[in-house]
């Protein structure tokens, strides 16, 4: 009886320490089938197995027709939000963080309405609405942990009494279902700043200075004008943003 | 013969008082034709004279059947680069500098070939380009100040001796104009950190913290392959990221 382990968990394992080590690095080719039978006089049965040993164990990634890559293993604790996108807007922040495994909690800070309305600038161009406007700020927390100080700023001539309702649900879907509005547009910028313990409002009780993100977004109904404008602080330790283009906005 | 200013300039003057004391704020609405009108007992041409007066100087904006509003005048120094957007991308990062009056500067710290290609995870997506590939690395200045560090990496299979080509023209009309290249997807992630005298591989010689955007892109061509990989570094004091949804994206 052989103690030792099979022929193939021993040569994955021989490339996992190449991996380990450094020596393969993330998105290097690990040798294909053909080169471990050459390099270790194998049969292409314990190749094959060697090289899903590696997949299952999370060290690579075969991809078709190209072979086995060392996969990136160093986990990314970030969450990711896409920006561009009102598929994915729509689904609200709680349910994001709730489908992500986290508790969410909402502090709300102030709720008033504005008479004068509110200006936005993004890349020059000035958005407003005009007053009356509910102003809802906000602490947005997941699992305790303060990840947005959210400040929205809604027309109550388009949504009328959208104040009275309860802050829980998605905004966008009270604005398409509720209100029965199309939202055509929305044009958002963001900024990177430096939050440290000595920055006025700051809500994010951090003892070392955080990376934050600042939102600035205004979105747009079928008739042109302003919905709603936000402007929103997001940690930049918890989030990053991904943006997809589509091959409709290539040439517009 | 009277000294004083005509009626229609010591009103707007007065109303831009009202502005730099800070009781009329930004997107506050500037009385009407017809408030003025009543308030300081005029006629219509002269509270209208007013109201262009506030305009013309730079104080308001009159939004057609609206009013006019109260402009913020606090400068946003940004630059403003629009993500997910083709059509944007492809005039280039030395081009959009010298539109926006700056003189850009290149420095090239490494051009090197890679054999074991490069990959990417966006989104929790692996993204590879197998060897081999060109990387580059360099510094974009605008008026010698350091904007951006910038890798790209470039499949060499895709885009044969791209690495023999000068490197001052947009990549983008390169892949397009001299490869024939039809560049159909983009994904990019936006990251948010603090770059401080300690980093290591901190090339943006600032005394104070910098927030620092950390943009990780992957551009597709129409085989589904990945043609270029990005990860590059925005002084996030000096620039600033627009994302515009488009109508067409919003039921994907």
């Amino acid at each position: 009886m052989n103690l030792k382990s099979p022929k193939y968990i021993q040569i994955s394992e021989e490339i996992i320490s190449r991996i380990t080590s450094g020596e393969l690095q993330p998105g290097d080719k690990i040798p294909s089938e053909n080169e471990l039978i050459k390099t270790y006089k194998i049969s292409n049965t314990t190749a094959r197995k060697s090289l899903q040993e590696i997949e299952l164990k999370g060290w690579g990634t075969r991809i078709k027709g190209r072979g086995t890559f060392v996969l990136n293993t160093t986990e990314d604790k970030h969450l990711t939000r896409t920006l561009g996108s009102i598929f994915t807007t729509r689904s609200g922040f709680d349910a994001n963080l709730i489908k992500e495994g986290f508790v969410p909690k909402n502090i709300i800070l102030e709720k008033s309405i504005l008479d004068t309305g509110i200006s936005i600038e993004i890349n020059g161009h000035f958005y407003i609405i005009e007053g009356p406007v509910v102003k809802i700020h906000r602490l947005r927390y997941a699992n305790d942990v303060l990840m947005k100080d959210e400040t929205r700023y809604i027309s109550l001539k388009i949504c009328p009494k959208i104040n009275m309702l309860e802050t829980s649900k998605a905004y966008f879907s009270i604005y398409e279902e509720k209100y029965k509005l199309k939202i055509v547009d929305m044009k958002q910028t963001l900024s990177a700043v430096i939050f440290t313990q000595k920055t006025v409002d700051n809500y994010f009780e951090s003892p070392v200075p955080l990376p934050v993100f600042l939102l600035d977004s205004a979105i747009f109904i079928s008739t042109g004008k302003v919905v709603e404008i936000e402007k929103s602080y997001y940690r930049g330790d918890k989030y990053k943003f991904l943006i997809i283009a589509k091959p409709e906005i290539f040439n517009p």
